[in-house]
């Protein structure tokens, strides 16, 4: 069994992107990022600072817009509107969740998809779809960078997908399927689970449950990815019971250390490729998508 | 096992768009269908009259655009840009394939998803594949319509796609998967096709080949439905042997008579839909998806 370690590729990510960021300013203004945080969310102020401190790492220059828990949707979506018009911000991220009371499918599909970085728009998530791969959610996209870093096959392997949320199991069952495996995608109404994820070559695990998938889930050889991050009485779990089930893995996850760190290196990555966009198509193009 | 009859259910949608129309038309302008034929495919010309006869049927008028074969892209996006302005269209439907010279997504994408009437933009598509299904393709929605009318089970069943267009395939999977179905998609690259329809209570099948699945693929008692129109010396035969696997499965679409009739039928639909919502959204409201 070999521990597939997410950590030290993140690392190896933001070596490469703050060699490129150096290059990209020899000519170019440095890319900015912004993240509005809407107050409120302990874990949300968490995240974003481990994306500035990322963007610091990177040489990526980095704005926080802080907007009041109160805050209307017009308000929230005018804020967006002000960032999509400064040629300045290269990148947008919405942090989620937001307050009950907005919308924030409304907001998100307020952001320019040029300046999508999180890669949530309708758009943007059609052309994913589609199959053009512009661009993808973070931590679907730190996945297949891990899959591919450690040479494991995927044209023609069978994947299960554990959850179906946009920002995980759907894009990352599209990428996989792209990649040529035949994808499953299973969630809550899912049944005989067992018997489905036991023919996973690969296996997703994006469910929010703490230590859910045990050995009985488990295909002898198979590559066990865990994107969950379960806090339990001060300790990081992942969805898989990692003891139980890593001598029957060929290649597994850590939780910490796996899929977390990759998703804000990609971050990095996709804030690059869309500031390179930018410059390509023309300064002012925020409107030209 | 029971005979999926797609022909008649066509029929009944068509009577209750006609109906639908007629109520519409009361208070507004009836709703124009326009089609761009680019010229040089017989299979289009065929396809294209069908949508223009189904127009009539159900009161909805249709403006066919005819363009060479030897229009230049620029041309090409320049006729949708006008049929976007035109504010007496409330659809454009581009018939594909276009000549090998032409981009057809480029050419898609020109559309504005406001008129989008077979749900191919990336807006439009990302939009279904984050589940608002405000519209999908005509051919995946025939489907669920077909399922839906014979009240068969979806939700926590195990379904089958072998196909993964994004008309037919991706879109009919995500349709499944948002009603529960625990959904695999297969494909060219799919290894041992059996072991895995075999586990399938709905099979959908959109390859292009005939009579390839035969009983050794099937589920005893399955749903299933084929997509399949290929010609062979002036017959036209599915991707289902359908005399081979008939008495194996508990519903079956034939092959004429199943899924095709539904696609034009749900095109009617979309395109109603689209009329509807440009009057909500005011008519001039072509830019403000």
């Amino acid at each position: 069994m070999e521990i597939l370690d997410g950590k030290k590729l993140a690392g190896e990510i933001k070596t490469q992107v703050k060699f490129d960021v150096e290059n990209f300013c020899k000519e170019h203004r440095a890319p900015m990022l912004a993240c509005i945080l809407v107050e409120g969310d302990k874990a949300s102020e968490i995240y974003v600072s481990s994306k500035v401190r990322a963007c610091e790492e990177c040489g990526i220059l980095s704005k926080v817009v802080r907007l009041s828990s109160k805050i209307t949707q017009t308000e929230l979506e005018k804020a967006i509107d002000n960032l999509n018009k400064d040629i300045n911000i290269n990148a947008i991220l919405l942090q989620l969740p937001l307050p009950p009371h907005l919308d924030s499918n409304l907001a998100i599909n307020k952001i320019s998809p040029l300046k999508d970085v999180d890669c949530l728009t309708d758009t943007n998530l059609g052309s994913l779809f589609s199959g053009k791969n512009q661009l993808a959610p973070c931590t679907a996209q730190g996945i297949m960078k891990l899959l591919n870093k450690y040479k494991i096959a995927i044209e023609g392997k069978r994947a299960v997908v554990i959850g179906r949320s946009l920002l995980v199991g759907k894009s990352v069952s599209c990428l996989l399927e792209q990649s040529n495996a035949t994808v499953t995608i299973c969630h809550s109404k899912t049944q005989n689970l067992k018997s489905i994820t036991k023919d996973a070559d690969i296996l997703v695990v994006a469910i929010g449950k703490a230590k859910m998938i045990t050995t009985e889930f488990i295909k002898e050889g198979a590559v066990v990815i865990d994107v969950g991050i379960n806090r339990e009485s001060g300790k990081i779990y992942g969805d898989v019971d990692f003891e139980n089930v890593k001598e029957k893995c060929s290649y597994i996850t850590p939780v910490p250390g796996g899929v977390g760190p990759l998703t804000v290196a990609c971050l990095m990555e996709n804030t690059l490729k869309l500031s390179k966009r930018q410059y390509e198509g023309g300064t002012n193009s925020y409107t030209s998508c």
